[in-house]
C-alpha cells in the first residue's frame, strides 16, 4: 500500500498513467479540500473531483477540472439571469453569520450562486448535488466520497483530508479571500502576504486518513503551501509522515515553477520559490524526486528524471522514480503494490538513482 | 387593477392569451408557495415559476412547467450516480431535525437531491440556484422573485402569497406526504384522507398581498383545495376576498374536472367534486364562470362560456367572461386596466351573460 497527498493537479497527473507503477487497488489518496468552497448551497471539492473523475475516465484532460465534454447550460444560464436582472457578478461572499451558519462543513467559504463564478459543468453539478445531499442525509464527507468513488468505479481509494472544516485562506493587500477568490477570480492576481488555514486548529484528520498515513507516502508535484499545506495543517499530520518513508516531487526545476502560483504562494508565506525551499518545506521527506536538470544540492537522497507530465508515459517515468526512491529510504517493496516483482526492474536510463542508497538487486 | 390567485395551471393558461383583455402592467398575480420543495438545497417554487416562465415567453406550454427545449444533463446524471453507486431513488425527504433547520421557508418540504424526483432542467436549475441564492443574501421570497421577474421582463406583477413557509401536505392511508410526492412521484395514486397547510397558522400574507387583495380578485381554474386553498390558508385573505369583488371560474364542468387530481383533492376534504362544490368552497365569491355545458344551478351570478383552456383564443375568451362578471358585480370597469373603454365590448356570441346583472351599456 501507499499513500499519496493530493491537491491541485500536480499529483492527480502522476496518478493518471495508463499503466500504473502502484496497483491501483494498492494507492490511497487523500485529497485536499482547503480549496473546498459551498456555492449556490453545493458542497464543491475541486481536488477531490480531479482524482476522482480521472479514476473515473472522465476528467477533462485539458484543464484538469471538470468532466470532458460536459454542457454549462446551467452555469451560461446563471450568468444571463444575473446580467438581465442587473445582479453584479461574484464572488459573491454570504454574510458573516451565514459564514458559520448551515452545514458545519462549509463554514468560512459560503458563496452565493448568483452568477456562479467557478464553472461548474451540468454534469459535473450533479457529483456536487449527489455530494451534498448525502452531507444532508448525515453522511460524512469521507463517506459521501466512497459513494461518489462507487459510482465512478474507482479502483484507487479516495479520502478527503478531514471531515472537518478548513478554508485555506489568502491574505493580501486588497484584503482576505478564500483561496478560490485568489486563484478563480483573480487568477492568482493579488500580492500573496500570508496564508490561513482557517478551522484547522480544530479540525482532525479522519481514523481512514490516519491510517493511510502509517503506509509509504508519495507527494506529487502539488503546490506545497495550498495544495499539501492544508493537509499538514492537521494535528497529527507532520508526525506520522516523520514515521512513515516519503518521497516527495518537487514543483520546480531549481526555482522554475511547473505551473500554477505556487512560486508566489511560497513566497509569500516565507519559503523560497525553489526546490530548495521545497526540501526545506517538507522536513520530514526521506527523499525527493528532481528534474534532471534540476542542479539543486540536497543532503537527502534524490532521484532525478525528467519531471515534466504531459501524459501517461511521463507520469509512469515519474511513479518510477517515486517507487524507486520508497524503496531506497525504507518502504518494503512487497508492501507497495508494486506491478514488478523486483523495484530495481523500475530503473532505467531515463531515471538517474546515483544519489539514492543501493536498492537491494541492484548494483 | 385586477389580482389573479394563481397555482398549479389553471389561472396561467387563462393569462396566456396572446391579447390581453387585462392590460399585463394592470394584472397582479399571488402565486400559490404551498407547492415549494427544497430539493437538492434548491428551494423550488412550481407555481411561480409557470407564471414566471410564460411571462417570459419561455414557458414549455406542453407540461405547462419548466423551460420550452430545456435540457436536461444535469437531472440524467443525477441518476445515474444514484444507479451506479446503489442508492435508491426518491423522494428522499431529509430527517425531522433536518426539516425545520436550514433556511426558514423551506420547513417541512426537505428533499435530498439525490435521483432528483422532480425533472429539473438545466436552465430552469439556474432559476432555482438564482433564487435561493438571493434568499441566502437575505432576501425575502418576494424579492426574489420580483428580482427573478426582472430578469424575465415580466410585464405582470408576480408575488409569492408569503415570505413564511406553507407546506401542503397530504394524508392518505400510507401516511401524510407533501403534495410534490402525492403528485409527482406517486401521480396522485394515494387516497386523499385529508390536506393540511403545515405552517399556515403562524405564516403570514405579505403586505404586497395584502394591498393586491384590495383590488378586483379572479380566481382561474386552479385547484381549489391545494393550489388556492394555500392561499386561503393565511390570516385575513378570506375577509379580504370578502369585501373585494371576485369571480371564479370552475375548474370542473358539473362532476367533470378539466384536469389533474381536484376531484380526487375536493372529495379527500369534505366536498363535492364538482362545480357546486367549488361554488360552495367559495363562499366569498360573487359571480363564477362556467363551461357552457355545466347546467348547475346557482343562486349567485354566473357567465358561462366554453371554459376549456387549450389556447390563447380560449385564455382570451375566458378572460373576456371572468371581465364581463367583475363588472357585473360591482368591480369599477375603469380601474380594471381594460384593453376596451366599454367592458360590454367583450361580449359576444360566444359567451351567455345572461345570469349576469345588468352590465353598463348593455341591454
Amino acid at each position: 500500500m501507499v499513500t499519496f497527498l493530493a491537491g491541485g493537479t500536480g499529483t492527480p497527473k502522476l496518478l493518471s498513467g495508463d499503466e500504473p507503477v502502484f496497483a491501483r487497488d494498492s494507492v490511497t489518496v487523500v485529497g485536499n479540500t482547503g480549496d473546498d468552497v459551498e456555492l449556490g448551497g453545493l458542497l464543491v471539492c475541486p481536488d477531490l473531483d480531479t482524482v476522482l473523475f480521472d479514476g473515473g475516465g472522465v476528467l477533462d484532460r485539458e484543464t484538469w477540472w471538470g468532466i470532458d465534454g460536459d454542457s454549462h447550460e446551467t452555469n451560461a444560464e446563471l450568468f444571463r439571469l444575473a446580467d438581465a436582472a442587473g445582479l453584479e457578478e461574484g464572488p459573491r461572499y454570504l454574510d458573516d453569520d451565514a459564514q458559520t451558519a448551515g452545514r458545519e462543513i462549509a463554514r468560512w467559504r459560503r458563496f452565493s450562486g448568483i452568477a456562479e463564478f467557478m464553472t461548474i459543468g451540468d454534469r459535473d453539478r450533479a457529483v456536487h448535488i449527489t455530494r451534498t445531499s448525502l452531507l444532508d442525509e448525515g453522511h460524512s464527507l469521507t463517506e459521501a466520497t466512497r459513494t461518489l468513488a462507487d459510482a465512478f468505479d474507482l479502483e484507487i481509494d479516495l479520502l478527503p483530508m478531514s471531515d472537518d472544516p478548513v478554508a485555506t485562506i489568502v491574505h493580501t493587500p486588497d484584503g482576505e479571500m478564500h483561496f478560490q477568490e485568489y486563484w478563480v477570480a483573480n487568477r492568482a492576481g493579488p500580492r500573496v502576504e500570508g496564508v490561513e488555514f482557517r478551522g484547522a486548529e480544530t479540525a482532525e484528520p479522519t481514523p481512514e486518513v490516519e491510517a493511510a498515513l502509517a503506509d509509504p507516502v508519495v507527494i506529487g508535484p502539488s503546490n506545497p503551501v495550498t495544495s499539501v499545506g492544508p493537509i499538514r495543517s492537521l494535528a497529527g499530520v507532520d508526525a506520522a509522515l516523520g514515521e512513515t518513508p516519503v518521497v516527495a516531487v518537487s514543483p520546480f526545476c531549481e526555482d522554475e515553477a511547473f505551473s500554477g502560483p505556487v512560486a508566489d504562494l511560497m513566497a509569500g508565506t516565507g519559503r523560497e520559490p525553489s526546490t530548495a525551499g521545497v526540501a526545506e518545506t517538507y522536513g520530514f521527506a526521506d527523499a525527493f524526486v528532481f528534474d534532471e536538470a534540476d542542479g539543486t544540492d540536497l543532503d537527502r537522497p534524490v532521484v532525478r528524471t525528467d519531471t515534466e507530465i504531459d501524459g501517461p508515459a511521463d507520469a509512469e517515468r515519474v511513479a518510477r522514480a517515486c517507487a524507486l526512491a520508497l524503496a531506497a529510504v525504507g518502504a518494503d517493496p512487497d508492501d507497495l503494490g508494486l506491478a514488478v516483482d523486483d523495484p530495481a526492474e523500475l530503473d532505467g536510463d531515463d531515471i538517474d538513482t546515483s544519489e539514492l542508497p543501493a536498492l537491494g538487486g541492484k548494483p
